[in-house]
């Protein structure tokens, strides 16, 4: 185990024990773990004491080398932990409640200025400074930046949940990545409407195409998801969607949530339909678009990448209101310690893995 | 000349003389003048004596052969005229008003049902019993169904809207195809938003792109426009735009009105914006769509076809208000006698032709 030395900082928070961190330093090693004794904390930071992760199918990309990532790196951005430190000027939830010790919280993935154009126009997950959670080389002053750790040292910009003591964590752990992106991704092709006996179909049975399937059934939407997994497909039948292997008839929306099914997802909207895209976050080839068909179709496609604050406020919201009705806490199949970060990902990349293999720090 | 027998059908309204329709019997043969002595005018439909029609490129890719259409066929979708006859239960315009005798019109190419799930969802362009001026095999009890006639007959389901005598009928008759067209183009890219400051881009200085150029620039956007031409690029900054070649800058809204730089359009949107495709209305290749690029930027893909009642009253409000500003009366280079409309359609197809070349059949 390495030590980061004390003295490289100036510590607002000391750490007895020290907190710890399973660093990833490359494709084919075995992580390695940090003790970081204490945190310099800016104004409007926070210190977590992380209760639970789960593994994303991004963090199983990046350690299996499909992905580029900036070693060393803390892996790990869905995440529930509860508030152990703040800032000297305190820290606000994005619904505006100042936050005090001991609050149970959830977080974004992404780190946001909240002053540049993009920020301004909307867009805070792509911030002109964006910093993400579970995807930052690891820095001074900001050594614990994700999940895979004891502790998450959130800062200013991040936008912060609280979530009620009542919910399973496994419950809670992926809303900062699976339900919020999937909240993002049914607002999108809603746009504002209300989605009562609106046509919604949706591509891949994995936890964003899922949650999908729940939020859309739950505001009434009459749902379709698309898996080639049997094992998936009555998963998804119980988070409200009917589940088939191709579409019956066109969707006034599509969700496409796997990456696989780009073309598919587009000529299966009907005329006036949107086709979200939110599953293509992984390089493939190009997609043959038919522009004359597009606009004789009066088609939207949308490209959806994470979410703002106030979407994973509303997509925490629905978890812990309505979406208790779906089976929500079972996608975790397995839960690791924190020492067995190498075992977990390798049994969240075995064929036939469940949806979320969890990390317990504790 | 063919005169259709009057014992054909019992006609409401009588005509002396008898209406005259220029009839496109196919590529490469001469246009028929058909003499239609009486109209069966529907509860709600309305006659219109034409003031001046102006071809579309679509009619001259037509009457090339590069589109499919079904003949006999009376073409021209673009007109002003006049109101001589209404049926017996009258006929409102798109803002509620009853239409009266001698009120000067312009009116949509597109009849709908108003009833179908499309025209209910607000596809009115897409009604499932859609009919189109300009486009429609003659048949018995609707023959005047285009503009290059002396006479169209409209019929319950379109779109009328009333228009000032003091408008050159130039500017008028382009209403119903290429300014409403823009204007729904122009909405759909702001989807709401003010446009003020907004950075606009417009690929294709045809009548659509330099329509969506003003209409964008009158209210506020900075709007650049690329277009081959340098005698189109020197008009369009004479509607409010700033002509290139190729663009500077991502912009928030591009509006491809070529259909030959879908590529670049979608390329040119800025992170968060959105490319309007309203140019695609011909077959074309297909363009090789990198939807993991369209995920992460959070891309809007939009087609845009034709426009509804609504769009249609707001683009001829604009003609009328401040899009006098602009010089629409100048988009017609020549007009043509409607005898002569195989040489208005030759003039029209000649390599540097005006955008608009008119038919005046008075």
């Amino acid at each position: 185990m390495r030590v980061l030395a004390p003295h490289e900082a100036r510590y607002d928070v000391n750490l007895r024990p020290a907190a710890t961190a399973r660093v990833w330093l490359g494709a084919g090693q075995a992580h390695e773990t940090v003790a970081v004794p204490g945190v310099a904390l800016g104004y409007n930071d926070a210190l977590v004491a992380v209760e639970l992760s789960t593994i994303c199918g991004s963090d199983v990309h990046t350690v299996a080398g499909h992905r580029s990532a900036p070693a060393p790196l803390v892996l790990g951005h869905e995440s529930v932990g509860r508030i152990i430190a703040l800032g000297e000027h305190g820290v606000k939830s994005v619904d505006g409640v100042e936050l005090r010790l001991g609050d149970r919280v959830v977080w974004s993935v992404t780190v946001s200025c909240g002053e540049c154009d993009r920020c301004t126009a909307g867009f805070t997950q792509k911030c002109r400074t964006l910093a993400k959670y579970g995807h930052e080389r690891i820095g001074p002053r900001w050594e614990l930046t994700g999940g895979f750790a004891s502790h998450v040292h959130l800062r200013a910009g991040t936008a912060i949940v609280r979530v009620p003591e009542a919910l399973p964590s496994a419950v809670l752990a992926p809303a900062s990545c699976a339900t919020a992106t999937a909240w993002a991704a049914v607002s999108r092709g809603a746009a504002g409407r209300p989605l009562e006996g609106v046509r919604v179909l949706v591509y891949g049975a994995g936890l964003v195409g899922l949650s999908a399937v729940a939020i859309a059934a739950d505001a009434g939407a009459q749902v379709t998801v698309i898996d080639p997994s049997a094992q998936r497909r009555a998963f998804a039948e119980r988070f409200g969607g009917t589940a088939a292997t191709a579409p019956m008839a066109p969707a006034d929306i599509v969700i496409e949530a796997s990456g696989h099914a780009v073309a598919d997802a587009i000529a299966a909207a009907d005329v006036g339909g949107t086709a979200v895209l939110v599953g293509s976050v992984f390089p493939a080839d190009r997609v043959p678009f038919d522009a004359e068909d597009a606009v004789r179709r009066l088609l939207t496609i949308a490209g959806v990448h994470n979410y703002t604050g106030r979407e994973l406020a509303a997509a925490a919201g629905f978890l812990t209101g309505t979406g208790r009705a779906y089976p929500f806490a079972e996608v975790v199949g397995e839960v690791f310690a924190l020492a067995e970060v190498d075992e977990a990902i390798a049994a969240a990349s075995a064929p036939g893995a469940p949806l979320r293999v969890a990390i317990n720090p504790r």
